[in-house]
């Protein structure tokens, strides 16, 4: 079986897999990214997480908690695997060009071609230590807050990678379409298809930079927090 | 210039360069492993750090702070330049048996191969905000502490990875000196390799994660931190 057509078994087969996280489910933040990703022939999702606030630790209410309790912010991560390198690539940049700075390729041993969307965002903090709280509840109020602030960023962050990856999708379907130009001028049409895609990556960044700089304050940021044991 | 030979031109100018980090030179933590990777053809490294403690604010002193201070530790990072994908594979391995989960491969538009060696491992906690202390002093010198053994944990997995490097890399270059054998029976020396490879991997895991399991207490942690401002 060549290459591609083993890529396609490979999606085939995980995607019509039961779903089986805790949830059971793709996260609502995340849904249209995942289809759309799953919808190319290039791609498919084996994981994602949205993003998530969790407080650690072996039992649920803090003031009894007895061990090292830790409140952690994790970030949107995604897992997709790529049909071939040059389709790892082109989400690896989009990934780095949408803020996830900690994204990478993984080639495994019989060419199988993940890509892991990663944040550099994050929060983790240590809240009480052998089952002593170590700081007050106005600061774990300020702690949510940050949290959640956090949350709006990582959702802006994903709406950016989705809207840059749509963009990119597009040139490269338009690309696929016209073969002919391809094969007529075989080099030079790379130079200038990189060339625009760069320049469209370009785009990308500064439109989207500019959104950072603008004020984040959010009116109503409700408290979003779960509870998870610490093994999960 | 075929792709050895310009990889070797890239690793001569990079390697010839002035270290332009604030620091100026190498960590003195991962200073072996550094030039061990660069002593080999198959590699250069392009940057390092061997972990870090933070205090991010524009001011030094904590109490005259007025924006929104944080404790950061940064775990070891490392990028390294690799000849060809086979040898960020096998590197991509080495760092993940090692425990460095978030590792990834870039690969560039022109070929330009790079591995980041990434943690898992981070801690993150706002200390002010708006100039408010948020925290007691009590808290602070407990977190010095839970950041100082975060930075014992880290140096113990950069010689993990080490160890586990030199043991794989004496293999790779056993298996170069004797390239009649793999002439010879190349399709089942293949095979032979990567099962000895593996069996290497599982033992630098085994051996290692016994490491993990031990009692990690340290009777004198000195408390080692470095305040830079937000810029750095």
């Amino acid at each position: 079986m060549d290459r591609i057509a083993e890529f396609r078994k490979w999606k085939v087969q995980c995607l019509s897999k039961a779903d089986l996280s805790r949830k059971g489910s793709v996260d609502e933040d995340v849904v249209e990214l995942v289809q759309f990703l799953n919808m190319r022939d290039e791609f498919f999702t084996t994981s994602s997480c949205a993003g998530r606030i969790l407080l650690l630790d072996g039992i649920v209410a803090l003031k009894k908690a007895n061990g090292d309790a830790t409140l952690k912010f994790e970030p949107f991560v995604l897992h997709v695997q790529c049909r071939q390198l040059q389709d790892a690539q082109i989400l690896h940049s989009v990934a780095i060009d949408s803020g996830f700075r900690n994204s990478g390729i993984t080639v495994g041993k019989r060419g199988k071609t993940m890509l892991a969307v990663r944040s550099t965002h994050g929060l983790e903090v240590p809240l009480s230590h052998k089952g002593k709280l170590m700081v007050t509840e106005e600061y774990i109020d300020f702690l949510l807050n940050v949290a959640n602030q956090k949350m709006e960023e990582n959702k802006k962050r994903i709406e950016r990678f989705y809207n840059c990856l749509q963009h990119v999708m597009e040139r490269e379907t338009m690309t696929n379409l016209h073969p002919k130009i391809k094969e007529k001028n075989n080099s030079s049409y790379t130079h200038k298809k990189q060339r625009n895609q760069e320049k469209a990556h370009g785009q990308c960044i500064t439109k989207e930079n500019d959104k950072e700089l603008e004020n984040d304050d959010d009116d109503d940021l409700g408290i979003n927090i779960t509870i998870f044991p610490e093994d999960y």
